[in-house]
Protein backbone atom coordinates (compact mmCIF):
# COMPACT_ATOMS: atom_id res chain seq x y z
CA UNK A 1 0.00 0.00 0.00
CA UNK A 2 1.49 3.16 -1.06
CA UNK A 3 1.80 5.99 1.35
CA UNK A 4 -0.60 8.32 -0.94
CA UNK A 5 -3.40 5.88 -0.91
CA UNK A 6 -2.99 5.97 2.92
CA UNK A 7 -3.48 9.52 2.82
CA UNK A 8 -6.09 9.22 0.92
CA UNK A 9 -7.59 7.31 3.89
CA UNK A 10 -7.16 9.86 6.26
CA UNK A 11 -8.42 12.42 3.81
CA UNK A 12 -11.96 10.15 3.34
CA UNK A 13 -12.14 9.55 7.48
CA UNK A 14 -12.19 13.96 7.53
CA UNK A 15 -14.66 13.59 4.54
CA UNK A 16 -17.23 10.77 6.39
CA UNK A 17 -17.66 14.27 9.41
CA UNK A 18 -17.86 16.39 7.05
CA UNK A 19 -20.26 15.09 5.03
CA UNK A 20 -21.82 13.17 8.04
CA UNK A 21 -21.44 10.23 5.30
CA UNK A 22 -21.95 6.58 6.65
CA UNK A 23 -21.23 5.04 3.18
CA UNK A 24 -17.58 6.44 3.48
CA UNK A 25 -17.42 4.45 7.11
CA UNK A 26 -18.40 1.39 5.45
CA UNK A 27 -16.22 1.96 2.54
CA UNK A 28 -13.19 2.37 4.88
CA UNK A 29 -13.04 -0.80 6.94
CA UNK A 30 -13.06 -4.08 6.58
CA UNK A 31 -15.98 -6.19 7.98
CA UNK A 32 -13.84 -7.44 10.68
CA UNK A 33 -13.42 -4.04 11.76
CA UNK A 34 -12.00 -3.64 15.50
CA UNK A 35 -12.19 0.30 16.78
CA UNK A 36 -10.99 0.73 20.36
CA UNK A 37 -11.64 4.68 20.88
CA UNK A 38 -10.47 5.82 23.22
CA UNK A 39 -7.87 3.18 23.81
CA UNK A 40 -8.55 1.16 26.96
CA UNK A 41 -12.46 1.48 26.54
CA UNK A 42 -14.90 -1.56 25.12
CA UNK A 43 -13.83 -2.19 21.41
CA UNK A 44 -16.34 -2.24 18.77
CA UNK A 45 -15.79 -5.31 16.69
CA UNK A 46 -17.06 -6.44 13.31
CA UNK A 47 -18.51 -3.15 10.74
CA UNK A 48 -22.13 -3.34 12.53
CA UNK A 49 -21.01 -2.29 16.04
CA UNK A 50 -17.91 -0.12 14.19
CA UNK A 51 -20.93 1.42 12.53
CA UNK A 52 -23.35 1.97 15.08
CA UNK A 53 -20.61 3.63 17.02
CA UNK A 54 -19.64 5.81 14.17
CA UNK A 55 -23.41 6.90 13.93
CA UNK A 56 -23.48 8.67 17.52
CA UNK A 57 -20.24 9.88 16.31
CA UNK A 58 -21.17 11.31 13.41
CA UNK A 59 -24.58 12.63 14.24
CA UNK A 60 -22.66 15.17 17.13
CA UNK A 61 -21.28 17.47 14.49
CA UNK A 62 -18.01 16.61 15.21
CA UNK A 63 -15.46 17.48 12.32
CA UNK A 64 -11.50 16.51 12.31
CA UNK A 65 -8.86 18.96 11.47
CA UNK A 66 -5.63 16.76 10.97
CA UNK A 67 -2.71 18.69 12.58
CA UNK A 68 -0.07 17.41 11.32
CA UNK A 69 1.34 14.56 8.18
CA UNK A 70 -0.04 11.03 8.24
CA UNK A 71 3.41 8.95 9.23
CA UNK A 72 2.85 5.53 7.56
CA UNK A 73 5.09 2.36 8.86
CA UNK A 74 4.76 -1.29 7.25
CA UNK A 75 0.91 -1.40 7.25
CA UNK A 76 0.16 1.49 9.40
CA UNK A 77 -1.09 4.83 9.40
CA UNK A 78 -0.91 7.36 12.32
CA UNK A 79 -1.96 11.00 12.62
CA UNK A 80 -2.70 13.86 14.64
CA UNK A 81 -5.71 15.48 14.61
CA UNK A 82 -8.22 17.67 16.28
CA UNK A 83 -12.05 17.00 16.66
CA UNK A 84 -14.04 20.21 17.03
CA UNK A 85 -17.86 20.43 18.26
CA UNK A 86 -18.67 24.00 18.93
CA UNK A 87 -16.28 25.73 21.22
CA UNK A 88 -15.42 22.24 22.24
CA UNK A 89 -12.17 20.53 20.68
CA UNK A 90 -9.91 17.37 21.66
CA UNK A 91 -6.54 16.44 20.41
CA UNK A 92 -5.96 13.20 19.39
CA UNK A 93 -4.12 10.41 17.50
CA UNK A 94 -5.60 7.96 15.51
CA UNK A 95 -3.33 4.66 14.45
CA UNK A 96 -5.14 2.80 11.58
CA UNK A 97 -3.92 -0.70 10.70
CA UNK A 98 -4.54 -2.17 7.09
CA UNK A 99 -5.03 -5.53 5.34
CA UNK A 100 -4.29 -6.46 1.80
CA UNK A 101 -7.34 -4.76 0.18
CA UNK A 102 -6.11 -0.98 1.83
CA UNK A 103 -9.25 -1.39 4.45
CA UNK A 104 -8.69 -0.66 7.99
CA UNK A 105 -8.94 -3.35 10.38
CA UNK A 106 -7.88 -1.98 13.57
CA UNK A 107 -8.24 1.63 14.62
CA UNK A 108 -7.08 2.73 17.96
CA UNK A 109 -7.89 6.38 19.15
CA UNK A 110 -5.29 8.06 21.80
CA UNK A 111 -6.76 11.05 23.96
CA UNK A 112 -8.68 10.87 27.15
CA UNK A 113 -9.79 13.46 29.60
CA UNK A 114 -6.76 15.96 29.60
CA UNK A 115 -6.58 16.44 25.75
CA UNK A 116 -10.06 18.30 25.87
CA UNK B 1 -0.25 7.41 36.38
CA UNK B 2 -1.22 10.80 36.22
CA UNK B 3 -1.30 13.20 32.83
CA UNK B 4 1.52 15.72 34.26
CA UNK B 5 3.83 12.04 35.05
CA UNK B 6 3.59 11.22 31.03
CA UNK B 7 3.84 14.59 29.69
CA UNK B 8 7.57 14.46 32.06
CA UNK B 9 8.42 10.65 30.65
CA UNK B 10 8.07 12.34 27.21
CA UNK B 11 10.07 15.46 28.40
CA UNK B 12 13.27 13.51 29.90
CA UNK B 13 12.90 11.47 26.66
CA UNK B 14 13.40 14.63 24.74
CA UNK B 15 16.24 16.03 27.33
CA UNK B 16 18.13 12.01 26.82
CA UNK B 17 18.78 13.18 22.77
CA UNK B 18 19.98 16.67 23.99
CA UNK B 19 22.25 15.78 26.46
CA UNK B 20 23.03 12.49 24.83
CA UNK B 21 21.90 11.30 28.17
CA UNK B 22 21.88 6.89 28.09
CA UNK B 23 21.03 7.12 31.55
CA UNK B 24 17.85 8.62 30.74
CA UNK B 25 16.89 5.93 28.66
CA UNK B 26 17.66 3.22 31.37
CA UNK B 27 15.56 5.67 34.03
CA UNK B 28 12.33 5.91 31.32
CA UNK B 29 12.20 1.92 30.00
CA UNK B 30 11.28 -1.20 32.21
CA UNK B 31 13.56 -3.98 32.28
CA UNK B 32 11.22 -5.81 29.95
CA UNK B 33 11.08 -3.17 27.78
CA UNK B 34 9.92 -3.69 24.24
CA UNK B 35 10.71 -1.39 21.13
CA UNK B 36 9.64 -1.17 17.73
CA UNK B 37 11.13 1.33 15.41
CA UNK B 38 9.43 1.47 12.94
CA UNK B 39 7.04 -0.46 13.04
CA UNK B 40 7.27 -3.47 10.79
CA UNK B 41 11.08 -3.54 12.09
CA UNK B 42 12.73 -6.06 14.14
CA UNK B 43 12.12 -5.73 17.78
CA UNK B 44 14.17 -4.85 20.39
CA UNK B 45 13.49 -6.70 23.44
CA UNK B 46 15.17 -6.56 26.51
CA UNK B 47 16.59 -3.12 28.04
CA UNK B 48 20.09 -4.21 27.21
CA UNK B 49 18.67 -4.64 23.46
CA UNK B 50 16.66 -1.58 24.01
CA UNK B 51 19.88 0.77 25.42
CA UNK B 52 22.19 -0.58 22.35
CA UNK B 53 19.64 0.52 20.11
CA UNK B 54 19.50 3.90 21.54
CA UNK B 55 23.39 4.46 21.92
CA UNK B 56 23.19 3.96 17.97
CA UNK B 57 20.02 7.01 17.99
CA UNK B 58 21.52 9.17 20.69
CA UNK B 59 25.24 8.69 19.15
CA UNK B 60 23.75 10.39 15.88
CA UNK B 61 23.23 13.91 16.94
CA UNK B 62 19.69 13.61 16.64
CA UNK B 63 17.21 16.25 18.36
CA UNK B 64 13.98 15.90 18.93
CA UNK B 65 11.10 18.64 18.68
CA UNK B 66 7.26 17.58 20.32
CA UNK B 67 5.08 18.71 17.51
CA UNK B 68 1.87 18.78 19.28
CA UNK B 69 0.04 17.59 22.73
CA UNK B 70 0.43 14.62 24.17
CA UNK B 71 -2.28 12.39 23.89
CA UNK B 72 -3.15 10.06 27.21
CA UNK B 73 -5.30 7.19 27.18
CA UNK B 74 -5.20 4.57 29.85
CA UNK B 75 -1.74 3.36 30.29
CA UNK B 76 -0.92 4.75 27.15
CA UNK B 77 1.06 8.07 25.68
CA UNK B 78 1.01 9.44 21.91
CA UNK B 79 3.30 12.04 20.71
CA UNK B 80 3.61 13.55 17.18
CA UNK B 81 7.94 14.87 16.99
CA UNK B 82 10.26 15.66 14.79
CA UNK B 83 13.88 14.17 14.82
CA UNK B 84 16.17 16.89 13.63
CA UNK B 85 19.52 15.45 12.06
CA UNK B 86 21.43 18.61 10.24
CA UNK B 87 19.13 19.57 7.35
CA UNK B 88 17.47 15.98 7.68
CA UNK B 89 14.19 15.73 9.46
CA UNK B 90 11.59 12.68 9.71
CA UNK B 91 8.10 13.14 11.27
CA UNK B 92 7.20 10.62 13.70
CA UNK B 93 4.76 9.40 16.01
CA UNK B 94 5.54 7.83 19.05
CA UNK B 95 3.14 5.17 21.48
CA UNK B 96 4.17 4.58 25.28
CA UNK B 97 2.95 2.15 27.18
CA UNK B 98 3.68 2.04 30.75
CA UNK B 99 3.59 -0.39 33.50
CA UNK B 100 2.49 -0.17 37.25
CA UNK B 101 5.62 1.63 38.11
CA UNK B 102 5.27 4.26 35.55
CA UNK B 103 8.31 2.86 33.14
CA UNK B 104 7.60 2.41 29.73
CA UNK B 105 6.92 -1.24 28.98
CA UNK B 106 6.28 -0.92 25.09
CA UNK B 107 7.40 1.82 22.75
CA UNK B 108 6.42 1.34 19.03
CA UNK B 109 7.44 4.59 16.52
CA UNK B 110 5.21 5.15 13.43
CA UNK B 111 7.40 6.21 10.82
CA UNK B 112 8.75 5.51 6.78
CA UNK B 113 10.53 6.46 4.29
CA UNK B 114 7.28 9.21 3.11
CA UNK B 115 8.00 10.80 6.13
CA UNK B 116 11.35 12.18 5.72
Amino acid sequence: MEYSDKVAVVERYVEAFDQQDMNIIREIYADDAVVEDPVGSELHEGIEAVCAFYEGALGSGARLVVTGPVRAAANTAAFPFQVQMGEMSIDIIDVFEFNAEGKVTSMKAYWGPDNM
